[in-house]
């Protein structure tokens, strides 16, 4: 009851959210410093906050409360209640005490007895914390309030309290329809005084991906001129390598949580569906003897007394599995570009998830596989992770991702594609040829025709030409042309080359000779050696990137936003 | 009928078996050749076997079936009956007709008229297949009966055929309770006339683990001298470096599919229960910008205008994951070590297994989380993989793995053990110090006294010294002679590393340099910034080598077994 007026009390006026929301703004720029002039800042003394224990004693008169607050974890025992997660709070916890653990996200005094907190758990799970000095000091002083509402930003807290309805929902956090009265609170780890950067700048849209090690958007000094009249709406982003050189905030952003789970739900899905169909996971090597596949862009080491190479794509070993009895492969893993692009869409790192499957009459079941598969994570990413899909589309807006109904899927042949371009597209494209492989504007220009016409963002290209395809694709024996492999594409962007491979070593050998390669070189003739070894199925497959998919499915501005630690020809740190 | 009278016709009695088994050992002779002289050796004249084409033509009289065998798939409908997988065949299939895709195991003639090959599936999955010249030609004809006869092994062919029951089990395959009495076979591709290495050398045990990269078991002409003598008994086996430059037939062995099943279903288990407890997937980088974990035995490479590293431990990037916001994290992925060690406990490059969590009252949650999932594990290996357990076991013999008893694991401390191996161990270890990390033999000592005394082969040593762990260790605060760290055991040989790491930044720095370390040094001034930047929980983890897992579990002789490309300093081909 005590508590219950104490509630009805602190509930805020729409003037009083008016006036804290001119104090959360400047809150944001003492406790979050979204332009740092390092990686890992010192603090200027200008912004630093007195310290929780000088302002806590601060006050002369006795500190009845003392016991109930402060830093370091009290023996076991002295906290009451249920140990609670917030995703699980519900009306039967209400009016109980309860034990949470949670980061400092926000924190205010309201006069000089009432403090707010947001207490925030992993997944944005966050609950308004109410601190209110009670008239005898028990179980909170006057200290402790003060004390709470001090506390420094991304603190992490152990807390006891009761778990109230607040009158209205708080719109601020993801459990609105509670709050909790702290009656005891100890920081476990402490938040620094000033933050590299702050959560709400961390959970503002990126816009610049220029990647410099000890990234720095403007000078601290002029930043610093325009405090008092940054708000939270005019608050300014960070660029990506501020993001990067401030990793543990970086993560803490929720539209970044939020990215990674539709990242490993990907994978996930990836996984589950090739399960089902009996596909045998296995493990590629990183490290390789000879840069087979082309050579450039391949990152060479020393390795003992001879060279290593880093696998730019698990492709052969793909099929040396096949080749080893199993008809059906896949593996998920990391493959490298030692490419000097520095753009939002390059990596030198990055995960590839590929298949590679026996075929019994034609490659087409293999388009199928790999069709049923993506449509599978698209399905399956609207199910298990809307919350998150609709979170990140509040920082980083996109359309709906549209799909083809069942049974409707768009695969177009590679000609088909082009006769499309020429007819309907852009008069640049009006005399593209057959024969030559499509440049990146014209594919975002037939996916644009293909969205209109079709009504989908996802669709195949069927019948690449020879030209546009490496040595081991198979070339259709109707129409040697062309080749029996595909490209899957999204948004109009190229996610996915695939197709049936040569598995007879002579015909292997003799495309290879074609493609101006010789067959004895290092690499190449272990890997012919292999189809001259043993009978190898007919047998086709291909592969994603798992960043490129989940950045294009998700409309994102850079794969860097989809990567945990992105490479970067500049960037390897941290 | 008539099949039926035939299949009565050519059962083997005993004495039939036995001549047939002395031909079998010649033909493994003639089509396996467990020691080449190279890795894809061309084939000495006199081993050679005819051409089938050539013997098809042999024959003079019109071959009535010939449109039933032959080199390459005929167009589509030419074959009747249901597409079956072997392992799928039961008793609604016995006199029913049918198609399969296998390779070929084995094949003999019986006389002029009849031949019997051996049909294998993926996983060991075969059958054994008759096919009789028919009175009249139709659908077998002699020529049809000779040329599957000879076909070369390891060609992979569609056959169509009947299924019947044979009166007695078939005991060489694994389908022993049905036969396929074929009446059309295609070869699909053709495997070459002379293998590499055979099947049967290929499933035998490895028990030469010298690395190099054309291996030769004897030379050439020294085992040719013996041909006559060998039997499938005492067929040598091939060298490590003879599978690995077969890789075909390395993979094709049975063994080695049931090795490649347990290592997935490991992976597999370990995902599965930390999903189930909340735990986030994430990736950490390959490349790192600093050799930031001891400097020795890492990787260095080339990277544009700098340097980079390949990861010897995802250790940091865990830290920064859990510094991010997340409560529970794992990883599955590549990590690199650059020791110049050539024996069969070595690889460069192997498959690490990784979790960090908070820690909410005693670092021993970590220690049950590890115990739990490495049990969760070994009963789920027994439960799943049954079957290959004991087919590995056909091959490479081991005990029983003990596994204590639910609520009665094995837990002591390093002291307590080092007491144990006092009191009861060897003459050798009766002086060991509690404040020294134990060598190998001790742990093997150890490892005994254990399964004697407490009868499990896993378990757990707990408060390593300090002196033996990293920096980023906790002490204990008890005990500062100490940390809150521990290994696990399997078959007395440690498995796991874990413990409680430091999460307070000037404690780190301190540790730091008490190793000896420059905290300001590369990578390690980035690694303790994270923990700067913001408050981190109190978190530990640990991390196992899924190779080294499946070895030991499986009494292995070499991690380079379970990986199925090992990577070692003399070897990175294929």
């Amino acid at each position: 009851m005590a508590l219950r007026s104490t509630r009805a009390g602190v509930r805020q006026t729409e003037v009083e959210t008016r006036v804290v929301a001119a104090r959360e703004s400047r809150h944001f720029m003492r406790n979050s410093r979204p332009i740092p002039s390092s990686p890992w800042p010192t603090t200027p003394p200008s912004l630093r906050r007195a310290s929780p224990k000088r302002r806590a004693a601060a006050g002369n008169a006795e500190d009845l409360a003392k016991d109930n607050y402060g830093d370091g974890v009290p023996a076991a025992g002295k906290l009451d209640g249920e140990r609670v997660c917030l995703r699980d709070v519900g009306e039967a916890h209400v009016g109980k005490t309860v034990r949470l653990r949670a980061w400092i996200q926000n924190s205010r005094m309201q006069g000089a007895k009432m403090a707010f907190v947001e207490l925030r758990e992993e997944r944005n799970w966050a609950i308004q914390g109410v601190v209110a000095a009670s008239q005898e000091g028990k179980p909170v002083s006057r200290q402790m309030v003060k004390w709470i509402g001090g506390l420094n930003l991304e603190s992490y807290v152990l807390v006891e309290g009761k778990i109230q309805k607040p009158l209205e929902p708080v719109k601020s956090v993801r459990v609105s329809d509670y709050e909790l009265h702290i009656t005891k609170c100890y920081v476990i780890a402490a938040g620094p005084e000033v933050l590299g950067m702050g959560l709400a700048v961390a959970n503002k849209p990126v816009t610049n991906f220029d990647d410099e090690e000890a990234g720095q958007d403007v000078p601290v000094e002029e930043a610093r001129k325009g405090v008092e009249a940054v708000t939270l709406d005019n608050l300014p982003s960070a660029s990506m390598a501020t993001h990067l050189s401030n990793p543990a905030m970086h993560k803490r952003a929720p539209v970044q949580q939020a990215i990674a789970d539709v990242r490993v739900a990907t994978r996930k899905l990836f996984a589950e569906y090739l399960d089902s169909k009996g596909f045998n996971q296995f493990e590629p090597p990183c490290l390789i003897g000879a840069a087979s596949e082309g050579g450039s862009n391949v990152f060479a080491m020393p390795y003992f007394d001879k060279s290593a190479y880093l696998a730019q794509s698990p492709q052969f070993y793909k099929q040396i599995e096949i080749a080893g009895g199993r008809k059906r492969v896949y593996c998920i893993g990391p493959v490298f570009r030692a490419e000097n692009s520095n753009t939002p869409r390059h990596m030198t790192e990055f995960t590839g998830l590929d298949l590679e499957m026996e075929i019994e009459e034609s490659y087409h079941e293999v388009l199928e596989m790999l069709e049923g598969v993506l449509l599978f994570i698209f399905r399956g990413l609207v199910e298990r992770c809307s919350d998150q899909i609709a979170l990140i589309r509040t920082v980083y807006p996109s359309e709906e991702f549209l799909l083809p109904e069942p049974g409707k899927e768009v695969r177009l042949t590679f000609a088909e594609g082009q006769a499309l371009l020429r007819a309907e597209g852009p008069e640049a494209f009006r005399n593209v040829s057959d024969d030559e492989d499509m440049s990146t504007p014209q594919e975002k220009a037939l996916g644009a025709l293909i969205r209109k016409k079709y009504g989908t963002d996802f669709y195949v290209l069927d019948k690449f030409p020879e030209g546009a395809r490496p040595f081991y694709a198979i070339e259709d024996p109707e129409n040697t042309k062309v080749t029996n492999a595909f490209d899957f594409f999204m948004r109009g962007q190229e996610i996915l080359s695939g197709g049936q491979r040569i598995h007879d070593a002579k015909v292997l050998e003799a495309r290879i000779r074609k493609k101006g390669i010789d067959p004895a070189s290092p690499g190449i003739k272990e890997y012919v050696d292999v189809f001259r070894s043993v009978g190898v199925p007919p047998h086709g497959g291909g592969g994603i990137g798992l960043d490129r998919v989940v950045a294009l499915y998700l409309n994102l501005p850079s794969v860097h936003l989809t990567s945990y630690y992105p490479r970067t020809p500049k960037r390897l740190l941290p």
